[in-house]
This record gives structure tokens, C-alpha cells and sequence, in this order.
């Protein structure tokens, strides 16, 4: 009957029925590893407990994840908002209760920097793990309350599946972001993003410039006299980078991806991540040596430069060969197996030389054509093929992204404050850079479209906070910036598409 | 230049080159970790690190094991054998020779049960990493050059990483073998196994009660005198087992899940499983215990019936209303995100109550049927969705399976001719359990059906080593046993199911 009952609450996909699970697995492995020394004379309990699936609590989490994500896109779609703010609302209030609750894998997701602290402490200090535990909370200044949270989570008995768990969905988002972008560019055309290249190069150049400026400005503005000289910098790089991924999304939502602004969008994108990455390595060079190292700029920019110029190259000149002979390896699978290893190793090349493993991810997917493979009768496209994939791991990016905002910075009016007018910066900026086209594109699109920070910002804000230059409270201004810009860019995105097609 | 080479090596397939990007693995985070050294003044690495996406290596992996199913699936296609053993071979290839070279990453796979106990030890024993380390290889009895490259391994600057890597490569196992397990559910009736559902009991119980007696019997011959008395006992329960996973993809690949005879062996091979986890329990708890526990045995059964009957009951009774439900909350992806989710939740319920995620999987294929789902014009089958998802995942299970053999077993006679001498022994015994069945059905088919021990023995064993009953030369016999009834029976399965077809 229990299992009955536990069975429909899943199934039927209820809200609270989320939280009750993961309080069931934080209770069933403890049950669980008591019945095992129960049972067991001597230390086999490891491997007793072996012969269940390590990964099953996996599956579970997974279920969990996209049912929280199916209901975020329901309540979205009822109150006229994208499927994809849906899905990271229902991530940050998940998140939020379940941290607040003290859930230890969300947790450990949450404080994943300090947990690998300790486990490099560990293996490399020869240090304890309790000892490792002490130091490095000692040295986080973290909050007392997060403190013991997280000494509670790891040093449970149950930390091994807790942190199995937290690596597993953060693969499993990794997974879901590149398999975004590469149906993103797999939906752009190559030829269309060239016609583009020129307004879109001009607008990522101003969208980067332009918020730099600003942000620098208001930081010194805003913040108490007396502040280490490269906050202000590293704000105004932080306020540079743009999240491909939700405007990607948005345009996808509304099956908007082919109109002229959104390639523009997601050319200049692009072309923001690598002028980021830069701003970020020079940012960081001035903040941990005090000079600006040129070898390091030059560097970066021949990278990206020839990976994109080969990728583009190899192509257009030889990936219809490459089908050809892999269809003769195995006809029945080149469709799927083709592109996604494009992809995967794309997107491991991309990491591997020092850019974003999305850049990797959207140009498999720009080279990627469906006219290359010889197409049989009843064969389903490479688009429909990859979709049910990325179907199941893109929630999770999103719900994830979530999950990792901390609500209670809003309620510190000083946070607040600044972070609504590092905020309205941010969006200023980024609109003020599309100024520049020419008449015939719809400008508002095209700035609201490169607002949202996303996972960009979490990055170069978790970069900051490592570095020392931002303390907790820098931290969180940051976050309500990324949050805000990313919540408030699909609304506006729909409404400026609408408003113009409405006008035409 | 490089790079185009490298690209070209890579998605050109050259079998050669997965052991060339192995060895990149291993030097590129090396060098990578020296960079941020360098780059570094104090102990910021980690973070500056952190830019980069933890799980690109993961990607790469991911891509590495594909091409190798594939290149393994085309010679198995050229020799025209199934392409399960194609992957099978190649993952033993392969594994070879990295193992072989020490590759990190393959180290640990193959040694997950002492990483893991290695992990313990610093968890709840407070001991340092190096002292683990030392403790738990000494105790673990391992030849030489095993110990020198596990502590390689172990105590190099990027173990994280390779530890990392196995995970997630466990992980994608995981979730290709309940995958599969799901396809091949949905692809059975559940009116049709009803219909064997006699046969089918009779056929799994003598096939657990005659490879026991004979295991038994064989062991006490050709093993020496004086042995512990556990010994024939486990080895009997461990020619019990049957592995669905094999033969269900030999009847998939010639796509004959439909005939008699493949639906009397999957369900006499789920029920195999069932009754291989009982007498798992028994005998286990003969070993550590000394006496058999009737409450064990009584309630591993309750549950199992419990859990099969409510799938069941559930499935056919609710299962429409509920989809009818998810549909409501998300019509577009319905035929994704149900039955995804239902395979998550019943392979970790599976799991959660003691029985393998591989029947939960099963079951949740069993119940759903395409005619619950309204279909629109255009829709894709709920097969012909979650086919690609299955498509990437199931071969890296197959792939790892043959990674794990260790093909220097094969050196020593004595290891050799046991091996062979039970392998014989295991093999007639499923094929006398078939003998039992009514004209009609094709016996030969059914007995070699059920013949593979696969995954599920590979489970025994290492749970054998675990408790102590098997040292390591009988865990190489079993290992033997396991490989050659897993690689014989493709090919001998194929040949009895043409030769059955030619007569008719």
C-alpha cells in the first residue's frame, strides 16, 4: 500500500512529494548502511552494499529533477512566461526550501568549491578528512549556519553517495548545456550567421565595452571609499559576459530561431563568450600579478581563433566525407552517433585549448548538416534524433542553475540596492551596444537578447570570490545581477518579439 | 596542423588513436595542473581550474567508447557475429592494452572496490590518503604490478580527475543497461510472457537448481582437498545467474524478441535474476553468518512479489489516467518525460528494496504500451524516442563489461582448464533446465539463451572476493566462466535460431 501510495505521489509528479523523497534518501541510505553492519561481521559492508546500483539514488534525483522542471513549465506556461524561467524558478524555490531543510546533496552542489577544497587537501596535504573539513571551513568565513550544514553533509555516513549524487547532476547539466547549444547551432546556418557577422561583431565589441565602463563606474559610485582597486574592474568584466543559453532558448520556445535578430543575438553571443573569456584572463592576471601580461591575450585570441577557423574548415571541406566513410562503419547509427560525437569532442576541444566547452557544442552544430547524410526512407532527422536527448538533460541545467541561487541575499537591503543598480547597468549596457544597427533590425530584440549573465556570471562571480576579490557581499551583488538579468530577459525577449511582430 | 590531424585522427575512427587520446588524458591535465601552478601564487588552482568544465574529459571518454563500439560492432558485422560481441571484444581489446600501460583511468575501473575501501578508510577511520592507501592495498593481497599502478594512480596530481572520469563512465553503464533493459520491456507483451509465464517458471527453477548441483559437484572434484566447504557452495550459486542483458540484445539485434522462445527466456531470465538474488542472500549469509536465516530468504521473496505485483497492477490499472494527467502538464513532451521518468523511479524503487535497477527497468518497459499515449500527426513512437538515448548509453555498458576482463587469467593453465571444466558444467546445466519444456518450442534456443552469466555473475564474483570466499585464482575461474558462457553464446544463439529457421 506504502509503495502504492509512494508510487502515484512520484508519479503524479505533486510538488511536495519532491521534498519528501529527498528526505526519504537522506534517511533510507542511513537505514540502509545500519542494516549492513547489522548483518555483516567484519568490513565488507562496502561491498555488500555493492551489489545494489551505485547509481540508482541517480536515477531517482534525475526523475526528480525533471518533474520539478515539467511543473516549472506548466506553471510558466499558465502565467504566459517562457517554459524556461519556469523551469529556473522552480529550481530556485526547490532549492531553497531544500537548503534550507539542510538537504546535504544540494548542499554539496551549493558549496561544491569548498568540498573539493577539502578533497585537494586531502590527497594532496596528506591531511585527515576531518582536519581537511576544519581548515577549510575555518578559512571560507562562511556563515556559521552554512558551516554546520555543511560539516553535517560531510561528515555524514552517507557523504560518498551524497557527493556521488551532486557530481552525477552536475554531468548530467554539463551534458544538457552543450547538447542546447549544439541544437542551437544545428538550427543556425552557417551562411545566414556570415551575412550577420558584421553587424553582430560591432554589437559584441560595444556590449562588451560599453557595460565594462559602466559597471566600473557604478561600483565606484555605489561602494564605500577605501575598496581594493580591482573590484570595480572585475565587475565591470563580470558585467561583460553574455548567456548564449537563455536567449537561445527563448527563440527556440517561440520557433523564432530563423529571424534575423536572434542570429544576430546568437552571432554576438558567441562572439561576447570569447571577448569574455579574454577580459576575464586579463582580469584575473591583473588581480593575481598586478600586471597585464600580453602573451596571455595574444595566446587566448590565436586559440579560439584557430579552432573556430578549423572547425569551420574541416567542415565545410571535409565533414561529408567523414559521414560517408562512418556510414560504412555502421549505417544504421551514423545519425545519431556521428553528431554527437562531433559534439562531445568538439566540446572537449574546445575546453581543452581554454574556451567554453558551448563554444565546442554550437559550432558542431553550425557545421552539422542534414543534406550530408544520405537519407533513407523513414529515417528520422539528426535534429529529431538528438532531441529527446537534450529533451532529458537540458532541464537539468536550468533547474540546476536554480537550485544554486541563494535566496536570502535578498532580504540585506545593502546587497539589494546595489545589485538593482549594477543591474540596471547591466541592461543599459547591453541595449545601448545595439544602438549601432542599421535601421531594418529590430534594435530593442537584439540588446534585451544579450542581457541575461546566466551561467557566464555564475562563473566569473565564483571565479572572484575565489581570487579574493569578492568578499560575501560582493558575491551576492553579483548574483542578484545574473539572477535579474536572466529573470527578467525572457518576458521582455517574448514582448519585444511580439510587440514587433505585432507592428508588422 | 595539429589540430586538423588530430580532429581528423579522432573522427576518422583509427582504433589506434583511442589509446594515443588515453595517453593525452593523462598527460594534458598533468600539464594543465602545472600551467595553473605556474600561473598561480597561492593556492587559487583549484578555482582558476574551475573555469574550465570539469566533465569535458568526460565528453571525450564518452566519444572514445562509442568508436570503439562501433569499429568493435563492424568487425563483429564483417565476421558476421552479433554486435554485442563486437563490443564485448573490443572493450577487452582495448582494456588490455590500457591496463596494460597503466592508464589511470582504466585502473580504477578495474579496481573500484579498493578505491572505494580506500575512501572509507579516510571517511570514517580519520586516516590520511597515503596511509589508506597503504593500509588497504596490503591488505588486498594484489600482485605487484597491480599495487604499483594503482598507488600510480591513486597518488597522482590528477587522480580526482581519473576518479571522475570512472564515475561518470560507471554512471553511463548504469544507465545504458536499465535503458536497455526498458527497451527490450517495452518490446515484450505483457499478454504474451503471461502466456509462457508456466514454461517459463518451470524452465528458471531447474535452471537454477541443476547448474547448483552441478557447480557443487564439479568444484569438490577438481578443486583441491581440504578447501574452506563455502567454496562449492558459492561457486554453485554463482552458475545460477543469468544475464537478460546479452541475450536480449542478440534476439533485439536480429530482431526476434517476438518468437516463443525469446519471451520463455526473458521472463525465465528475470525470474533467473530473482531467484539468483535469493540464493545470493542465502549463501552470503551462510558465509558470514555460518547458519541459513529464514527471515532473509522470506523476505527478499515478499518484497520482490510485492514490487512486480504492484508495477503490474498499477501499470494496467492506472497507468493510462496518469499519463492522461502528465499530459495536461506537458502534452509536448509527454512521450520523453513519462516514460523516462517511470524507468528512473522503477529501477531505483528496484534497487531501493534489495532487487537489481535492471528488473525495475524491465517492468516500467512491460507496462507501457504506445496506445496509452493519444497520438497526434507527426508524433514520434514512445521506441523511437528513447531508441537514441538507449543508442549512446547501452554500448558503453557493453564496452566497460569487456574493459573489466583481465586477459592475463588466460596465462595459467590451472585457472584455465577449472575455468573451462565449469564453463562446460554451466553451460549444460541451463541447457538441461530446457529440456523440460513441451514440444513445440525450440529447446536448444532456450537452453543457450539462458546461458550467459554476464553482469549478474561478474556481481557474484566480486561479492565472492569481498567476503573472502574466493581467492584470487577462483575469481579468475569464475571470471573465466563468466566470459566464455557470456562470449559463446551470441554466436551459438544465432546459429541455433537460423538453424531453427532453415528447418522450418
Amino acid at each position: 500500500m506504502a509503495l502504492i501510495c509512494f508510487y502515484l505521489c512520484v508519479t503524479l509528479c505533486s510538488p511536495l512529494c519532491n521534498i519528501i523523497t529527498d528526505d526519504i534518501i537522506r534517511i533510507v541510505p542511513d537505514v540502509m548502511a545500519q542494516n549492513h553492519d547489522e548483518s555483516s561481521n567484519n568490513n565488507h559492508d562496502v561491498h555488500s552494499s555493492n551489489h545494489g546500483d551505485p547509481f540508482a539514488t541517480v536515477f531517482q534525483i534525475f526523475t526528480i529533477i525533471l518533474i520539478c522542471a515539467v511543473i516549472g513549465r506548466y506553471i510558466a506556461h499558465k502565467l504566459k512566461q517562457s517554459p524556461v524561467l519556469g523551469e529556473l524558478a522552480i529550481g530556485i524555490i526547490v532549492g531553497a526550501i531544500l537548503y534550507q531543510t539542510g538537504a546535504p546533496t544540494v548542499t554539496i552542489i551549493r558549496h561544491y568549491d569548498e568540498v573539493q577544497k577539502i578533497t585537494q587537501k586531502v590527497l594532496y596535504e596528506h591531511k585527515g578528512w576531518k582536519d581537511a573539513i576544519d581548515v577549510t571551513l575555518g578559512e571560507a568565513n562562511l556563515p556559521d549556519k552554512t558551516v554546520e550544514k555543511l560539516e553535517r553533509a560531510l561528515l555524514s555516513e552517507s557523504f560518498p553517495k551524497y557527493f556521488n549524487l551532486a557530481r552525477s547532476v552536475l554531468l548530467f547539466s554539463s551534458l544538457g548545456v552543450v547538447l542546447l547549444l549544439f541544437m542551437v547551432g544545428l538550427e543556425c546556418s552557417l551562411e545566414e550567421m556570415k551575412e550577420v557577422g558584421g553587424s553582430a561583431t560591432v554589437v559584441a565589441l560595444l556590449g562588451v565595452i560599453i557595460p565594462f565602463i559602466l559597471g566600473y563606474a557604478t561600483t565606484l559610485l555605489i561602494l564605500p571609499v577605501g575598496i581594493d582597486s580591482n573590484v570595480p574592474i572585475f565587475i565591470g568584466a563580470t558585467l561583460c559576459a553574455t548567456s548564449i543559453g537563455i536567449t537561445a532558448r527563448v527563440f527556440k520556445d517561440m520557433n523564432r530561431l530563423g529571424m534575423g535578430e536572434a542570429k544576430i543575438v546568437m552571432s554576438a553571443a558567441v562572439l561576447d563568450d570569447l571577448f569574455g573569456l579574454i577580459i576575464l584572463a586579463i582580469v584575473t592576471g591583473i588581480v593575481t600579478s598586478g600586471s597585464i601580461e600580453v602573451s596571455t591575450i595574444v595566446m587566448i585570441f590565436l586559440k579560439a581563433s584557430i579552432f573556430l577557423s578549423t572547425v569551420l574548415f574541416v567542415g565545410t571541406k571535409f565533414l561529408k566525407q567523414q559521414i560517408a566513410f562512418f556510414s560504412k562503419l555502421d549505417q544504421s547509427h551514423v545519425r545519431l552517433i556521428f553528431p554527437f560525437s562531433l559534439l562531445m569532442i568538439l566540446a572537449w576541444l574546445a575546453d581543452a585549448i581554454g574556451l567554453a566547452t558551448i563554444i565546442g557544442a554550437f559550432a558542431a552544430g553550425l557545421i552539422i548538416k542534414e543534406e550530408y547524410f544520405t537519407r533513407h526512407h523513414g529515417e528520422h532527422s539528426v535534429e529529431s534524433i538528438i532531441a529527446p536527448i537534450e529533451g532529458i538533460f537540458a532541464p537539468v541545467f536550468f533547474v540546476l542553475m536554480g537550485l544554486q541561487v541563494d535566496v536570502s541575499v535578498f532580504t540585506n537591503m545593502e546587497v539589494l540596492v546595489s545589485g538593482l543598480a549594477l543591474t540596471i547597468v547591466a541592461i543599459i549596457g547591453k541595449m545601448a551596444a545595439s544602438l549601432i544597427l542599421k535601421e531594418g533590425n529590430n534594435k530593442l530584440i537584439v540588446g534585451i537578447g544579450l542581457v541575461p549573465r546566466g551561467e557566464v556570471g555564475l562563473i566569473f562571480a565564483s571565479i572572484g570570490r575565489s581570487i579574493g576579490v569578492l568578499d560575501d557581499s560582493l558575491f551576492s551583488v553579483i548574483i542578484v545581477v545574473v539572477l535579474l538579468t536572466t529573470m527578467v530577459t525572457p518576458p521582455m525577449l517574448k514582448w519585444a518579439i511580439e510587440r514587433k511582430e505585432r507592428s508588422e
